[in-house]
C-alpha cells in the first residue's frame, strides 16, 4: 500500500510503498479516506518536533484521520462503518492514564502519538488501530472527518476552561481567539456557532484582502490586526474578553493574555514554543491574576470522550464556514499540493481513497 | 467605644473613641470578642494599601473578626450566638456578585472590604452587620475565631483549584507552600490535617532554630529554605508538586511556580506585589504550561460559603498547631503588642472583650 512518510528535518514528505497492516487481537484494520494537515505535520517535516517509531528512519505522517472499517476482526465495530482514530497511544505497555481513559493527562514519555512521535501516522491507505481508539462518525460528516481531531482538541480546552471557573457563576459573553489558523479559525466557529459566545474576536497579523479575515467576519466575529492593537490594548479598543484561546505558540501572547481577560475570566494556552527569554512585568501580571481571580491553563490532545463532542460539534459547523475553511482536498497522485504553505491556503487535506 | 484606626500612612493605629452603632433594619449589633492581625493590617498601617470610607481620615482596621450578637435586632440570629462577620460589602447598592452570593468575585470598585477599603474594619468594641454577611461558630471555637477569615482565603484557593483539575481525575499527592507567613502555616495545616496530602513542603527564607520552622516540621512537613533550593529547583532536590499555593506576594514565585508544578498541577496565587519587571524564559513556561496540561489561577478573598467551611475547618485543626500558630492575645490596653513584628511572632489577636 502507498503512505506520505518523512526523514524527519528532510524538509518534505514522500511517498512510500509500505506493506498492509496486519491488525492484531483487539484491533481493527481500517481503510483511509482522508487525512488533514496541521501545524504539527509541517513542523514534524522541518525536524523540529516528533520522531519515528524506534529503529526507523522515516514517520509515516497523519493525526488527522476519517476511514472506513475494512476488517473489525472481532471487536464491537461494524465492517463499513465510518471512524475517526485518536492520536495518543500506549507506549510499551499501558499506563495509569491510558488505563483510566486519560491518555491526554499522560506527561513526557508515558505515550506515543501516531503521526508524531514514536508511532506511525494515518497516512497510509489502511492502518490499524484497537478498536477503544476509533470513535464512530456518521456517514455524511465522513468526508470532513478529518477535523474531528482538530476540533476535539478545542472541546478539551474549553472543557478545562469551564471547570477551572465552576466554582461560581460565569457566563462567557465574549471571547477571544489569538491566532488566524485552521485552529483559530475552527475554534472561533465553536465559539460563534455552537458555545454560542455573545461577543467573538480573531486576532492574526495579515493584511486584507485575506481569505481568513473573511472567514471571520463571514462568522459574525471581528478581525483584529495584531500589528494595529496589541494584545494588551484589546480591552481598551475592543473589550477584555471572558475566555482567551491561544493558538500562536507566540510565548508572549501567553503572558499578554492576562490583560485581554474580563475579571473572572479564564485563558487557554495551546501553543508550543521554543525557549525564549524576555521580560514581564511580572509584579504586575501576578497582582492582576489574583485581584481579578484570573486563570492561566495549558492543555495538549484530547480523548476519546473529546473526540465524541467533536463530531456531535462537526454536525453543527455552517456548510458554508467548512467549505471556506477547506481550501483543498488532494488525491495521493498530486499529495505534495496539500502540503504547500500559502495565503490562500487555509485547510488541507490528502484523499486516498472513496467511500 | 474604644477603637483601633488608622491614619493610612501613619505607621501605626491608635485607639480612638467612638459611638457605638446602631444597627439598621436587616443587621446585627455584635459584641466583638477578638480580632485577628494579619499582613493586609500592616500594609494598611504603612499605606501600601486600603483607604478610609469616603470622606474620613482614619480608617478603623480589622477584618478577623469573632463575636457575640448583642442584639439580633429582628434578624434570624440569636442574642448571644457567636459568629464570624465576612470582609466584603455591597460598595454603593448591590451588584450582581454580591446578588448571587459571590463578592469574592466581584471586581475592583464592586465592593468595600472591612477595615481594608472604604469600609470600617471590626476593631472595636461593637460593630454592626447584615445579618446574612454573619456566620455562627460554635462557642468552644470562639477564642480562635479569627481564624476563620484566613482559614476561608484558603478554603476558596482550593475550591478553585480542585474545581480546575475536575475534568480529569485528580488526587494530589504533593503540595507546596510558599511562604510561612500565617497565611502559609494555616494553608500548610490545612493540607497536612484536613486535606490528608501524602507530602507537604513549605518554603521560607528563615534560619534555623526558628519557631515556624519548627511548626512546619512538627505538623510532618518538610521545610524548604529558599535561599538554599530556589523554587525551581524544588522538583529536583525534593519533588515536583501537584499542587502549589503562593502565598509571598513575590512576583518571581508566580512564575517559578510553573516549574515546581507537576504534569497536570495547578498552582493557586494569593499574593499582592506591586509592580516589577523581570525576564522569564516566557517561551519555555509556556511550553511547559501546554505539554504539561498546568493551571495557575489567581485567588482572592472568600464568601460566606467558605467561612462557613472555615469554622468546620477550624475544629479540625491539631490544638498543638493552633498553639504554637498563635503567638500573642492582647486586651485593649496593650493592643499596640498585637501589631509588633520580629522573629518569635507569628499570629496575634486583640482581645475586645470576654464571652
Amino acid at each position: 500500500m502507498k503512505a506520505i512518510a518523512v526523514e524527519p528535518g528532510a524538509g518534505e514528505p514522500v511517498l512510500v510503498e509500505k506493506p498492509r497492516p496486519e491488525p492484531s487481537s483487539g484491533e481493527a484494520l481500517v481503510r483511509t479516506l482522508y487525512v488533514g494537515v496541521d501545524g504539527t505535520d509541517h513542523e514534524v517535516i522541518a525536524g523540529h518536533h516528533g520522531q519515528p517509531p524506534d529503529g526507523e528512519d522515516r514517520l509515516v505522517l497523519g493525526h488527522e484521520a476519517v476511514g472506513i472499517v475494512e476488517d473489525s476482526n472481532g471487536t464491537d465495530l461494524e465492517e463499513g462503518e465510518f471512524v475517526v482514530p485518536t492520536v495518543r497511544r500506549e507506549p510499551n505497555g499501558a499506563n495509569e492514564y491510558f488505563e483510566r481513559g486519560e491518555p491526554d493527562m499522560a506527561p513526557d514519555g508515558q505515550y506515543a502519538e501516531r503521526g508524531i512521535v514514536g508511532a506511525h501516522g494515518f497516512m497510509a491507505e489502511y492502518f490499524t488501530s484497537p478498536a477503544e481508539y476509533l470513535v464512530p462518525i456518521p456517514e455524511r460528516l465522513a468526508p470532513l472527518g478529518f477535523l474531528v481531531e482538530p476540533i476535539s482538541i478545542t472541546e478539551k480546552a474549553v472543557e478545562h476552561a469551564v471547570a477551572s471557573r465552576s466554582a461560581f457563576e460565569w457566563e462567557p459573553e465574549s471571547a477571544l481567539v489569538l491566532g488566524n489558523g485552521s485552529l483559530g479559525l475552527i475554534t472561533l466557529a465553536m465559539f460563534e456557532t455552537v458555545l454560542d459566545i455573545d461577543r467573538t474576536y480573531c486576532l492574526g497579523r495579515r493584511d486584507r484582502p485575506h481569505p481568513t479575515i473573511d472567514l471571520i467576519e463571514d462568522l459574525g466575529s471581528t478581525y483584529v490586526d495584531s500589528r494595529e492593537t496589541p494584545v494588551p490594548e484589546i480591552p481598551a479598543v475592543h473589550e477584555s474578553a471572558d475566555l482567551v484561546y491561544e493558538a500562536t505558540g507566540y510565548a508572549k501572547h501567553a503572558f499578554e493574555t492576562v490583560d485581554a481577560l474580563a475579571p473572572n475570566g479564564v485563558g487557554v494556552l495551546l501553543g508550543v514554543p521554543e525557549p525564549w527569554e524576555f521580560d514581564v512585568d511580572g509584579g504586575r501580571l501576578h497582582r492582576e491574576l489574583v485581584l481579578h481571580n484570573k486563570a492561566l491553563l495549558g492543555t495538549v490532545n484530547s480523548h476519546r470522550g473529546h473526540f465524541e463532542s467533536a463530531v456531535d460539534t462537526l454536525s453543527q459547523l455552517p456548510e458554508s464556514f467548512t467549505d471556506d475553511l477547506v481550501t483543498g482536498v488532494y488525491g495521493l497522485e498530486e499529495f505534495e499540493a496539500a502540503f504547500e504553505t500559502g495565503d490562500d491556503i487555509i485547510k488541507t487535506a490528502v484523499e486516498f481513497g472513496s467511500a
